[in-house]
């Protein structure tokens, strides 16, 4: 694949705002016919995370840090103006509004479309976050040489 | 024009310290002959926002989006310390000292060295912000594909 | 050198969370043979600054500042969750635990594979940094025309 052809994003925010820029390049370029990969770590990672899932064998600290940090793609919050969730409600509804797509819709139009979904394997380590407790949509459990692979052959390089 | 030659930035960020470091890249590379390409949107866009724009057919949401997020260059503070804007005057005063450029300052150099300033669609009609709102310095508003299109032809690439 | 094999990387921030990013991303790709860069700015210099520097001829607001933001590698805290440490604290030891290398250790390694670690001229000026306050790791003090001669030879560039 030539190198104009391929985009690679770290999406290492959990917010909803930088995540909602991420998936709006990401599918903007994928449906421009390019190679998308993103690739989730730290905050990021808390997207991929199914809102279901029980995990087991966390230590306590980790058991803390999960439940800090809700999963999933509803409980994404803005990054600034949060004001206790007001903000994110009122940036939800714009969005409605505007017809952008939801977190959970651009999870769905992404995977259409074939851009790579990447789980970073140090931060699932860290915060003690299980295979199988990600939502299927992801296509790849890796490190940081997959990320630095994909991100050499790419013409655009984002840490979001 | 040659890749080597061309840089492209996502303003992002509404901060005063990233929208400086956001200008001092570009300003750099525009004066050593780039082609600077700068992308703004969400946060970012209110930089471009006039101070005295009255919008007129916002929805109430958007209403008090706009209020709660006030446009133009003197009104954004810094992204840590800002301590209800001691932070914020205590930076600007050291840039003063330093000779850095304010940001009202920045985007007249930037227009200066020939930067292009786009400002993004999406962002503008989720936010409310009507073409006659934004500064005469915006070349240019569109969507993501221009950014793409920017981007690829760029050596450096940046999300700030 | 050859393009791919380069990578330069903006340490912008000065917290916790995200210059482990900016390592992990550094030290992997140092570790694979490529080139390194990192551009340190604005809060990301406090990592580089020494704890028991005692700088001399402040103004009054670069005191505060100063004060304000404590330096060294020890002092960074995570970017969302703080909760007065609590968070932090909390991170500390989940790296630990999955033998994840503290700041500190990263800035050995990042030198023991060659990564080139470069200090802002243009922050070190506002924020009353001096140049014999900095860590000796510190391979180069420059500004952004340095930053940029790195990235436009790189094929992975990153504002972090």
């Amino acid at each position: 694949m030539d190198k104009k052809d391929s985009v690679t994003i770290v999406a290492f925010s959990g917010d909803l705002d930088k995540l909602l820029a991420a998936f709006i390049i990401a599918t903007g370029a994928a449906a421009s016919g390019k190679q998308v990969n993103m690739f989730f770590t730290f905050w990021g990672l808390k997207l991929l995370q199914q809102t279901k899932s029980k995990p087991k064998g966390l230590n306590l600290i980790q058991k803390m840090f999960t439940f800090m940090v809700k999963p999933g793609t509803e409980k994404r919050s803005i990054s600034k103006m949060n004001m206790l969730g007001m903000g994110t409600m009122m940036l939800k509804k714009l969005m409605k509004r505007s017809k952008v797509p939801s977190l959970a819709e651009m999870i769905a139009i992404s995977k259409a479309l074939g851009v790579k979904f990447t789980a970073c394997t140090t931060s699932m380590g860290v915060m003690g976050i299980s295979k199988d407790s990600l939502i299927p949509e992801v296509d790849n459990i890796a490190g940081v040489a997959s990320f630095l692979a994909d991100a050499e052959k790419s013409s655009v390089t984002l840490f979001i």
